[in-house]
């Protein structure tokens, strides 16, 4: 299959916008909505590093929608269209199973797709994905603007990513909910897009809950005090020590953000049917404080990956 | 070098534009034009494939940008910001010199680098650009809308990138004007800026002016007559094979537009700089029709690159 027969036939009908031009011209053309700001992000997931090889690329495709998608919900964005950029092997079964994912997730999310680029004869996979987004002028969180006395808040659960990588990789017994947490993330869109004007500083989970809040007390200059038995599990813990492992694992794109301690987050969350946990507070300093159970915890070496 | 350290020191002083947030969240916010179309255009190059492995990094950089923004001249579009998806090895020279390069082109078109993501880990480099633009609305040129006596046209001379690669793989001898079309093509801006809403049918020329004519020709629903002696080289041809080389060499990135014949597209076309040859004209049916001082040609098997 050529790259043109691959696009006309497997591409060209997830571009269902009028943006796209059906992926019959250069480029894609789109009215923004009428005062609004734009959002962009770009991640790439590449084979070997980002997913297993052996990893169903339907859900490979779903992740990289999702991880995007992410983004742009950390930044109470809501999503408008996506550009791909597809580079691997003339691997025309994998393509096509990858192009089927894709369609459903973009379905699932109600994103188009307006264009992008493929390129076979690559060693691996390496796929990016460009997601633009809208967002109400001047809501646009950040990771700046937490202030002391903000309370300190989690979507969802933490860690069950990192017990689902260790399911997909032989480590740990067949469970397909946790797998499920690895391969198809959840972009917090709904809460994402309540929180723009809000919180006072956010940022999606993507490396570690503790590694991304140092990260954010970091761009806010402020301390981050944290209470590790509050943060919301999907498993229960064994121990402190299990739970530092959740909250040191990567791939939760869940949304921590911060916002007054007078804001009901929880019945602004409620519409979103997000749950929402507060796990902590901002003070004064830097860096962060762990406690569990009220008694001090000392903070790991290792907060989560750190990308070399 | 981790990657945060890449992106703090080498990334963040190209980022430039408010949008880019320092790059330091999680995505780009930008408050486009009002009452501006955007255009979206995503190409990857990736080692091997699009680029020899030795090639300078910093012209890699360029080609990268240049033929992004090639896409968006083809639509008529005036640049504004880019993404960047940066993955390959963990070459810091490379990527260092890479690196700057990218900003002097940036610097070059006016255009700031927005966001992006960068992954280590990779056999070979997989670059990919996000290139976002904004046109007149209405304006945007595409490959459908040529019609039948309209003339047709191309800037600039055809087929010197493809003598420049053979510079470049050591088949000819050294060149630098040539090896510079092939490593650091011109994106026509200005020009395509000029023919938004004038032309009737456009697109860049990057796979070979003959198969990329077919693209247009068959997208407008016409044939083409071209005169091959017409086309303007960079430099002579020995005689109508050579000149059929040309014509079906790749990465000349000039604009192949049409416009009503009683448009002055030379005039129109003054204040860009950009030099203008009719080299045919559209006319009623389908394919291209070729000739050379007044005798037909017959269209030879093979009309540009393929992309398999």
């Amino acid at each position: 299959m050529t790259e043109r027969d691959f696009i006309a036939r497997h591409l060209a009908p997830l571009a269902t916008s009028q943006a796209a031009r059906g992926l019959a011209d250069d480029a894609a053309v789109w009215l923004p909505p009428l005062g609004r700001e734009l959002v962009f992000t770009h991640d790439v997931l590449a084979q070997g590093v980002h997913y297993l090889p052996d990893d169903p690329p339907g859900d490979v495709a779903w992740k990289l929608l999702a991880v995007n998608l992410s983004d742009l919900a950390a930044m109470a964005a809501t999503p408008a269209g996506v550009l791909l950029g597809l580079a691997g092997p003339d691997d025309a079964a994998w393509r096509v199973a990858f192009t089927v994912g894709l369609g459903r997730a973009l379905d699932h999310f109600g994103v188009a797709l307006w264009g992008g680029d493929t390129v076979s004869g690559i060693a691996a996979h390496v796929l990016g994905l460009t997601a633009i987004g809208w967002v109400q002028p001047g809501r646009a969180l950040g990771r700046a603007g937490a202030q002391p006395g903000d309370a300190l808040w989690v979507s969802g659960t933490i860690g069950d990513a990192g017990l689902g990588l260790a399911v997909a990789q032989g480590r740990a017994p067949y469970d397909r909910a946790l797998l499920n947490r690895f391969r198809r993330p959840t972009p917090r869109l709904a809460l994402g897009a309540v929180l723009g004007g809000v919180a006072s500083a956010g940022m999606d989970v993507s490396d570690g809950l503790l590694i991304d809040a140092q990260r954010l007390a970091a761009a806010s200059g402020i301390g981050l005090a944290i209470a590790l038995d509050a943060v919301p599990l999907g498993r229960p813990a064994t121990g402190v020590d299990d739970l530092l492992a959740r909250v040191t694992a990567g791939d939760d794109y869940e949304l921590l953000f911060t916002a007054p301690a007078d804001v009901d987050i929880a019945a602004l969350a409620g519409p979103s049917r997000t749950p929402v946990t507060r796990i902590g507070a901002v003070m004064a300093g830097s860096g962060l404080s762990l406690s569990h159970a009220g008694q001090p915890i000392t903070t790991p070496a290792r907060l989560g990956w750190e990308h070399r």
